[in-house]
């Protein structure tokens, strides 16, 4: 590998993140059931930012500050909505009647932690199936990408590592230069090679059988909507906003 | 998934481990390149066990207590041998003439922790390529296994997710009734099936293009050499010794 040429890894779970020197690097957090893909719906319905944090108490705090006024308090355990809360973790319950001009205040079991851990990045943004290819835009800039599964408590996640393949092979689809792919990175593109039909795939899943079994179905079918929209959310300072690619 | 179903789930990295009750499950430690084939070496050339310690401060001073005359010390750290240690890492140097009759104290980057993280579980084997099918025998009395990637420092190790997808396969068309696969386990099993030359899979890893780097393409050859070996290395009192299937 040349030091210009472009790189991509995947993690299959947040926890490796600490390992590397992610200072220079775009950090793209993949969470498709639910948390990415209900962030990209809020924002898309209108949302000023989406503040992801780590526990219930945090988001409780973090939206009194606010203001009820502004402020959407929104987060899952255990899949259902925590509550007290105004929100679940369904990207259909993200519409503008409920957020628009608001800032989203999100805890979820796996995927706000990662944002955390993805701190010290020089970007770090969201990206699910339904932004794949305005991701990978985004990632144009960067010479080193890093996709993180957000996973499954510690635990392998299929639906993260399908999304990490997805973007990792727009990646290379995308490139006009060879991008060298780490391990990770090769091994999800080909899982992500496997696949006819996204939201049968995301069915398949642990967490997706769950979801069924819990009467989120229809979270699987928006989840698995390849490309719907075409902003890119992006953390600043905390909050997650929609940007150009 | 019926209470008597057969499940296996694949942790792309040992911290995942933290998060399962193993107490009733088989943990299958996975490390291609070099530790689990390694130890398989060791066994077959005649070692009375192999004891993975993590540091090489506790590899030195057991060594010492078992006494030079007992004691192989065994490892590496950046892949290479360690100073003042007997043998490196390499599966070949595991040979009568050196290990037949003796202990082997075996301290590696990432194989060996991942079995400190197992001690919980009913029983945890060292799992291979070269003893793919002695390994799924011995699952065959777990109604619950856990196939565990010892990884690369927290990330993702493809020889790690091939060697566990080749288990994994192995284990639904060895088992007489289905066998539940989790997340993990589906995506390595996927991985796998689209592997024609093992070797040459290995050689286009990190860890391999690396070693190859390093003068230890030998190490691929072997670690590529399914089903060598038929029996398996389990784990006894903080000893891996050979066992029947």
């Amino acid at each position: 590998m040349t030091s210009a040429e472009r790189s991509v890894r995947v993690l299959a779970s947040p926890e490796g993140l600490g390992e590397l020197d992610i200072r220079d690097h775009l950090v793209v957090v993949v969470d498709v059931l639910r948390a990415c893909t209900a962030i990209a719906h809020a924002l898309d319905a209108g949302a000023r930012g989406v503040i992801p944090v780590e526990t219930v108490e945090e988001a409780t705090e973090l939206a009194a500050r606010l203001g009820r006024g502004s402020a959407v308090l929104a987060g899952e355990r255990g899949s259902l909505r925590i509550d007290g809360f105004d929100l679940g973790n369904s990207p259909g319950e993200f519409v503008p009647a409920r957020v628009a001009q608001k800032t989203v205040v999100l805890t979820t079991s796996n995927g706000t932690r990662t944002f955390a851990r993805a701190a010290k990045a020089k970007q770090c943004v969201a990206g699910a199936i339904v932004n794949r290819g305005a991701v990978i835009r985004r990632a144009r800039a960067f010479e080193r990408t890093v996709i993180v599964c957000a996973g499954d408590s510690g635990g392998f996640s299929y639906e993260d590592f399908l999304g990490a393949g997805l973007l990792v092979d727009a990646m290379v689809r995308d490139a006009s230069a060879p991008v060298h792919l780490h391990d990770g990175a090769r091994a999800a593109r080909e899982v992500a090679a496997g696949i006819a039909d996204l939201h049968q795939a995301l069915r398949g899943t642990d967490h997706g059988r769950e979801l069924e079994a819990l009467g989120f179905g229809e979270d699987l079918a928006l989840a698995a909507a390849l490309d719907r929209f075409d902003r890119v959310p992006a953390l600043r300072d905390g909050s997650l906003t929609a940007e150009e690619p």
